[in-house]
């Protein structure tokens, strides 16, 4: 099974090969292409619904969520003729017996592979994420008449938190490795996997003259080891805590948003990782390296798949690490690298 | 001659005890009490709107700005039954030869003198100031497919770039006295009265999940020493643009503004700060401490009035620091101090 016109193609493209060869009829168990609608939730906010429907997880309450217009999930079914009922979405679910595995092909969306110069990447698995607002509360004043020691800035407090953090989340084993909180393989995964951001920041009252009385900044943290980000937010906090302690100002970390790691199946992994080392000598005729293997930090259809059967990814590397935008691209080379990886996947499974 | 409420009230009493107790007609040279208009320049935009016509640098252009009504500052004059035009502003200006100095009495907008416990201060000078608008350029990206050390993040660049700041401006002797940039007596200037401010700050395209492209923030820097805040300027730019560099971020630091510093008159404020010593003796029947020096970081008439004629100011303690606000308050004791001050100041020059 497959997500997305990526994985569409390259999955149909070799299916094609195998019927062409007329090899098709000798698969051990039937293999299915599917192009789950509305990955992302833009239309309704309300994420893998195709995929949460198959695997059973998406609530029957979804149907009638509306989107910007009005039109609710359940009416834009009816519109494309599919009359969708709170009884027949919960017969989509798949039987979990019926079902031996799922494989998604998709772009990295990162510039991991274009970094280490190769096409194909095999995803270990899907970062956890947690999203967290902190408001630093000062004492508001004239940028002219409080001296530099009589201050109580929040916005400097904010800096320090924020480079904190990046350090932190650069090299969390040189915070947490030394104290027994976790064990080592935690810190070597978060080592590998682990990345904060702080994308939105504001102050009050946001006047150039005015020491602010009040700074607000978000940090989305994410990352493979469940319990490793529970012992970086944990570090991180008390770390901030201690900060605004010394700086006589108030911290408050208000936790918004949690979604634990989903862990791809090891078999599936090595499989496709075996697969897509054997399309890249196969395309060039020479022995690669090693097939990448990388986390991934956007969610995934994978992600409500995890909860029917055992999953796997593979991800295609493209230009400068962008998606979602129009400047999104991946090369002819690469789309063909990944549907002869995909290929070569599918002939071990041949009798 | 004296501005604002608490300048006039504390001049007219002091003029009124020479008055009962029979000795105004002694006085050494005529004493004015002025009470300027519009030295914040909230309505018209335009600061030192009275003081300025006196001391004669007030351009002529002004009397056609307009407040956000449209009514010129030439037609609200008009309403309160003044003829203002451009020959008569001019002849507002008082001759320099007819001046013998100005005194300005004013609270101190800031907590230097509540944290030293002392009611009354004098001033060295009013601060020069630059205002700056730093941008950060990096490259926007997903929150969860960049690794840490493949990121070019603005806003952890600025955060670095903002800690930076602070420590540079609350310890300039430690990054400008040794490579000679500057003489002594400037870095120890600085190192009393520097002080930066970061008040606004944005990312683009602030959203919690992405890295932002960009980041701006301003920086208000104000010092007593002019070169002195010149060196930190080009010291921190410097230090600024090698962070950027060693980040791969682009900034840019734009210089929106610039005042030069004010220095108050030696001799005048000598008297004053012994006038301040004496009316402390005088209400306490103790020998104070010496009277705080200390500088003014915001704007007062004095700086129209140092074109004209040689300057001083009386700073008076306020609660918390806090002006501009209806939290702003000064004890009955401590204007009163002040009153027996300028009383003191006036009696030197009696004969």
């Amino acid at each position: 099974m497959y997500d997305g016109a990526l994985g569409i193609i390259t999955a149909i493209s070799a299916l094609k090969v195998l019927n062409i060869t007329r090899r098709i009829g000798r698969l051990r168990r039937p293999v299915e292409v599917i192009a789950f609608s509305d990955e992302e939730g833009v239309r309704f906010q309300s994420t893998f619904l195709g995929s949460a429907a198959i695997a059973g997880v998406l609530p029957v309450s979804t149907l009638h969520v509306q989107d910007k217009s009005g039109v609710t999930v359940q009416g834009a079914l009816k519109i494309n003729s599919i009359d969708a009922t709170e009884e027949n979405l919960l017969q989509l679910k798949y039987d979990p017996k019926s079902v031996w595995g799922y494989i998604e092909v998709h772009i990295e969306q990162g510039p991991v592979l274009e970094t280490a110069g190769f096409p194909l990447g095999v995803v270990k698995g899907i970062a956890g994420q947690t999203r967290l607002r902190v408001t630093v509360k000062g004492s508001q004043g004239h940028a002219g008449t409080v001296p530099m020691k009589l201050r109580q800035d929040p916005m400097a407090a904010a800096a320090e938190l924020i480079v904190l953090l990046e350090s932190l989340c650069k090299q969390p084993d040189e915070y947490l490795s030394y104290d027994g909180q976790c064990m080592d393989s935690t810190v070597q995964s978060l080592a590998g996997s682990l990345v904060c951001t702080v994308g939105e920041i504001s102050t009050w009252p946001s006047a150039s003259n005015v020491i602010p009385g009040q700074v607000t900044f978000t940090i989305d943290i994410r990352a493979m080891d469940d319990l490793g980000r529970e012992a970086i937010i944990y570090e991180m906090s008390n770390r901030m805590y201690q900060i605004c302690d010394r700086r006589s100002v108030f911290c408050h970390i208000d936790r918004k948003h949690d979604a634990n790691a989903v862990i791809c199946d090891q078999g599936l992994s090595s499989d496709l990782k075996s697969a897509g080392y054997a399309a890249l000598k196969r395309l060039t005729g020479e022995n690669p390296d090693d097939v990448p293997v990388l986390m991934s930090g956007a969610g995934h259809d994978a992600m409500a798949m995890s909860h029917l059967t055992k999953v796997a990814m593979l991800f295609v590397r493209c230009r400068g690490g962008i998606s979602h935008s129009p400047a999104e691209h991946v090369s002819d080379d690469d789309i063909w690298a990944a549907g002869v990886a995909v290929l070569a996947f599918i002939e071990t499974h041949i009798n």
